[in-house]
């Protein structure tokens, strides 16, 4: 039990070091570190922190500085299984109706991806089982919201991302626009589950505490248009073992569809010839929140 | 307002991210890793954390990992003048009667200073004006702890250790052992205030903040006895501007003392001679707590 002198002491500590951010001229800031300070104090104080366990975490957070460069980012890999890149997100995009809800953005979104047409194939030659995509985004009163620009962007199905190999190749990522009546499709490839790099002291850290570094099967979604809050989020697979225990919390029972697998053979909805490969299909229907919900 | 179908969706996601946690082998880990996302979440939601703030969360503590290396380490300043370093001495040192209270170590320690007898001279060529420290090492009942080590270390004058110099030079820093009635009695430097690092992103933090980089002035003591309790302190001086704004909230009134200028020509306690130099001298008896004392 820790003694009333020892928390006048802790007490008085956390005190003296809100009070050195009060000359802070910028109000925000001046909350961030004090609310900051609140909350790591009182996490040393509630696990009584040892010196140890202190010196180890400082160890931690130096090896994950020190494998962070221009393709890897180790405190966003800690941040997405702490769940806090998750909640940052949730905070960010409150409840707003019937709004599609967001999920991570992810490390892996490219700004100039190619435009394709309606029906167009997003694969670009990443490897897979050949998906249709169709939906519609409208606004929370149900209307069509015309002309939406939909990015979509993937891993292949050996789990990774074009920009992951380290040539120039584009694929699995593409733009289109959704028609008149806001309705849109696609081909792309039928995710897979793959694990977030964990080669590193956050692959580490999961192992310590026996977790995956699996994340659930999903393709990327980013949608925006004029007048309403752009939506970044993810489509996941009903059926994937994963979807309970994703490595970053990106899962929303909400953002989950019927990938239907097709027999080879099955026609195409376009017409698109695919031999004797078998398909998948889904429909994910998209709903913006207004541009003036809040957050 | 955050809306009822927000905060369930915020609670949500903490549960779900500590019941991640629940087969960790190690239960202290596990307490840990779950205190942890309890105090991480409630901090961003505290604040409503913008997408942007997180981003700049994670640029910082990139930064703070790429200019940490073998001579410094950015992560302790960054704890330091957090206060999470000195909250981690506290609950580690807890209060025990009339026990010295301990402050933070510091990162420039070196494991093999020289030894000195009584009445040595610990400062080594290090630059500054002399000073006379004397004292006792007792215990919680007023007894004496003969045969304590002392290790004492500091900056000289222009406010650098000799380790921060890069040459092989050991100065301001050595050891020795208390005598059969606990006294010791040492020259060193007088101390003076000094910067921390304050070139990198924990200094331009400070900056931001409107704070200052400079540490009151101090000599470390680090005192160790079988059956007692290892103490880490510092000894500060009586009338520095600086003690009620350490930046690394170090100070403690009860580790203040006077430091007596002495007009040059006054006689020396060992007869000295220090020709037409001023000098000062304080006096600093240290209680050690036993080695059951709790933490």
């Amino acid at each position: 039990m820790t003694s009333d002198e020892q928390r006048r002491r802790e007490d008085e500590l956390v005190d003296r070091v809100r009070a050195s951010f009060d000359d802070t001229d910028d109000p925000r800031l001046r909350e961030i570190m004090q609310s900051l300070t609140d909350h790591l104090h009182a996490f040393a104080r509630d696990v009584r922190l040892t010196e140890a366990e202190w010196k180890a975490g400082i160890d931690f957070l130096t090896a994950c500085g020190h494998i962070t460069d221009e393709r890897r980012q180790e405190f966003i890999l800690l941040s997405d299984v702490l769940g806090l890149s998750m909640q940052t997100i949730a905070i960010n995009n409150e409840a707003h109706g019937n709004a599609t809800e967001a999920t991570v953005f992810g490390p892996f979104f490219t700004e100039s991806s190619p435009e394709t047409e309606q029906g167009g194939d997003t694969a670009g030659g990443a490897q897979g089982q050949p998906c249709w995509v169709e939906g519609s985004v409208v606004d929370t009163a149900g209307q069509p919201v015309a002309g939406a620009r939909i990015e979509v962007w993937q891993a292949d199905d050996d789990g990774f991302y074009d920009v992951q190999y380290g040539d120039d190749r584009v694929a699995g990522r593409a733009h289109l626009f959704s028609a008149d009546d806001g309705s849109f499709r696609f081909w792309c490839v039928t995710p897979t589950p793959y694990p977030i790099p964990h080669d590193g002291p956050v692959g580490r850290m999961l192992a310590a505490v026996g977790r995956s570094p699996m994340r659930a099967a999903h393709v990327h979604f980013m949608v925006s248009a004029p007048g309403h809050r752009t939506l970044v989020t993810h489509v996941f697979v009903r059926g994937d073992d994963r979807l309970d225990d994703d490595s970053v919390f990106g899962v929303k029972e909400s953002l989950v569809r019927d990938f239907a697998e097709q027999p080879s053979g099955t026609a195409t909805p376009d017409g698109r010839d695919l031999g004797e490969r078998t398909w998948a299909r889904t429909r994910f229907d998209i709903v913006l929140a207004p541009s003036d919900a809040t957050a």
